[in-house]
């Protein structure tokens, strides 16, 4: 026969002969390196081809012998780990600590009532002077006086509501932090993008999208209904019911500001400067996310 | 006329003549007090009525005079506050904080999660090593070596996670403390109780209950059935579904611990001691849990 067989594996690339021999290997481990070589072998060797189901099942149990099988399972972890490390891009960070800030307010929710609640037993004056949930958690936890009307706690029951009060207001901080840690991220990675969305905004659509990469290949026009699936299904099922207009940058102050009249225009070519700037930051492209911005503010200045 | 009018507001309790002079006062403020000095008062005046509704109208202008308005709103003040006080029984800060344990659990299941998802991108090795949320925090908020394996985080990055994991691992903190407050609280507060249904279940009771005076004056049967109360309704709308046997009690170590047949008749038998111990807690008798508990034991220590 003469032919030559040619054999990749995560450990390289190998030539064998009719009776199975190595007679050639390279020990190229990516897969862009050992298309290289392969393309290289097949110049070398005018008459490469690849090896029967026989004689695959044979160099497979070659392959299987003790001292390649150590070094495949090595070679398979550096590639796992390498594929792990380069998965982690940023805009998976950012989305995990939007999803942490917005869980984060949910609780802060439950937990402010339930403080409340619990404090007001004791400080029912402080309760009724400060609405804001934040701020009475911070008030509790500098342990005031307690109230003329209030129960009187025992030393327990006081350090009990102080323990409560410092977590509230810890939680509260940690979720600042999500927020500021996200905005730094989001400035930083797609900076066109944040200029246009804010970071509030620019993570809630992130979130929705799954990844820089899947918002930066929307159309504007799926960019603008973004978060307002329902109502859009609603409409394409009873076309009685109107169709969305924005979903989440129904929330951007562009939007709030302008009358409810121009809203949905506003809307639109807020998510077309969007996808530009998304564009831009995708493709590592140069910071026109102020001009883009600024562009939709001239457009709207006039009917407001 | 010659009769004499009996006045009562929240200042004090009058006797006024004819002309509606006030010939007599008593600055009674507390109800039985002023039931106490009305008996009184009508002995020495035999001929004792109530204002009519034209009298009554001009008695109440008197009052809004504001000498006395001012009188009746400092009185109404410290009567408010007292039925404050004394409106905060120990099981209401017990149930305060077994439903805060109850929050904060939730919480941590969806906050370890996060955590995990999040941090493996940088310790992978460690999330697969340590299964449990808690301790998987407390590794993260040590601020381990990244993994081999792991991405390479940056110093904003590393900050989050471990500001992130600090706060998970104190949330559990305040978890325990919360427990450990609503334990001490019970056992204080209905030792009895406490001894034979233990802190878990006796918060659970009480919080489904409301109060513990409301739990000592349900019949034992409605105690056993606690928590079945979905269950109990399909029995009784569709006979073909079975009674319940028990609701919150089937997590009581004595249920748990027997063979599935006997588990009713267990808690059965818990749910009538339970009662008999909250009956004596609630009308302060002394302490006969631990007897109540044994004859629990004994009764199906044999039939397991």
């Amino acid at each position: 026969m003469g032919d030559k067989i040619l054999y990749k594996n995560a450990v390289g690339v190998y030539v064998l002969n009719d009776s199975l021999n190595i007679i050639e290997n390279d020990e190229a481990k990516e897969p862009q390196d050992q298309q290289k070589i392969s393309q290289k072998l097949a110049k070398k060797y005018t008459k490469l081809r690849a090896p029967t189901i026989a004689e695959r099942q044979k160099i497979v149990e070659f392959f299987s012998s003790k001292k390649y099988i150590k070094q495949l399972k090595e070679t398979n972890m550096t590639l796992t780990g390498k594929a792990i490390k380069e998965s982690v891009k940023e805009d998976q960070l950012i989305i995990q600590s939007a999803r942490l800030s917005e869980e984060l307010e949910k609780e802060l929710a439950t937990l402010g009532k339930r403080l409340r609640e619990w404090a007001e037993h004791f400080y029912p004056r402080t309760s009724e002077k400060i609405s804001d949930h934040a701020a009475f958690a911070m008030a509790i936890f500098k342990n005031p006086k307690i109230d003329d009307l209030g129960a009187k706690p025992s030393i327990n029951d006081k350090k009990m509501i102080n323990d409560f009060a410092k977590q509230v207001q810890q939680i509260y901080e940690l979720k600042n932090k999500a927020e500021d840690y996200a905005q730094t991220l989001l400035k930083g990675y797609a900076p066109n993008f944040f200029a246009i969305a804010g970071a509030k905004i620019g993570s809630k659509l992130l979130i929705h999208a799954g990844s820089i990469e899947k918002l930066s290949k929307m159309p504007a026009s799926t960019i603008q209904l973004l978060g307002a699936e329902q109502a859009l299904f609603r409409h394409l099922k009873n076309k009685k019911s109107r169709p969305p207009k924005y979903g989440i940058l129904h929330e951007h102050p562009l939007v709030l500001q302008s009358k409810a009249s121009t809203r949905g225009k506003v809307a639109r070519v807020l998510a077309d400067k969007i996808s530009i700037a998304l564009k831009v930051d995708f493709f590592k492209g140069k910071f026109i996310g102020d001009q883009l911005l600024e562009g939709v503010k001239k457009r709207f200045s006039k009917d407001g």
